[in-house]
């Protein structure tokens, strides 16, 4: 889990959607933020990352070790650097997964409000 | 939601059981850790929240910000120094939090696992 969660955040960073959309399950959802509509499905999520990285070049980092439970489930706390709203942005989110028998992620439900987002330093 | 979060840390770090019970609703409900079998009821709460303190003394910081959503929910990084199993620990720790509409917490899951933990240094 550990392992997927480092490969979400440096293949986001690398510009390889295709290689985000291939860590998770076949009827994976993420909710990115929390609240907002799930996006469902493998192919789904393909062109939502590709979008992403297309409009906004997130580098993603991660800020804390990622916790990682005996549920098949983990968290992580990861600071991400983008082109947002117009503007660049440094986001601080928590991301938490959910993962299937074979190591796919299942879930990703992203945590972040207003109070995380601040204009990036030049 | 941030100050919950920061007098949820700082109440359990004072040894204040019945003050962190207090930030829970009527009917919440924890699972600590994530995948254990929930805690359900403010009352059940104050007995738990009573009886760690009075086995792990728990030292909790918050290691970064707290994740505030436009869904009454937040994320926050943790980090707890306590007694745990026989041994001075420190435990990192995300803890998600879902709140009512009076800023109770409604629920709380904590994310960890023995990745995450490490003896104390002395």
């Amino acid at each position: 889990m550990r392992l997927a969660v480092e490969r979400y955040a440096s293949r986001l960073s690398a510009g390889d959607g295709d290689g985000v959309a291939d860590l998770f399950a076949d009827q994976a959802w993420i909710e990115d933020p929390i609240g907002s509509e799930r996006k469902v499905g493998r192919e789904v999520l393909r062109v939502f990352y590709a979008g992403a990285i297309e409009r906004a070049h997130p580098q993603v980092e991660l800020t804390g070790p990622v916790r990682t439970t005996n549920a098949s489930a983990a968290a992580a706390p990861l600071r991400s650097r983008s082109f947002f709203g117009g503007r660049n942005m440094v986001i601080d989110i928590i991301d938490v997964f959910t993962f299937d028998s074979d190591g796919l992620i299942e879930s990703m439900c992203a945590y972040f409000g207003p109070s995380n987002m601040a204009d990036a330093e030049s």
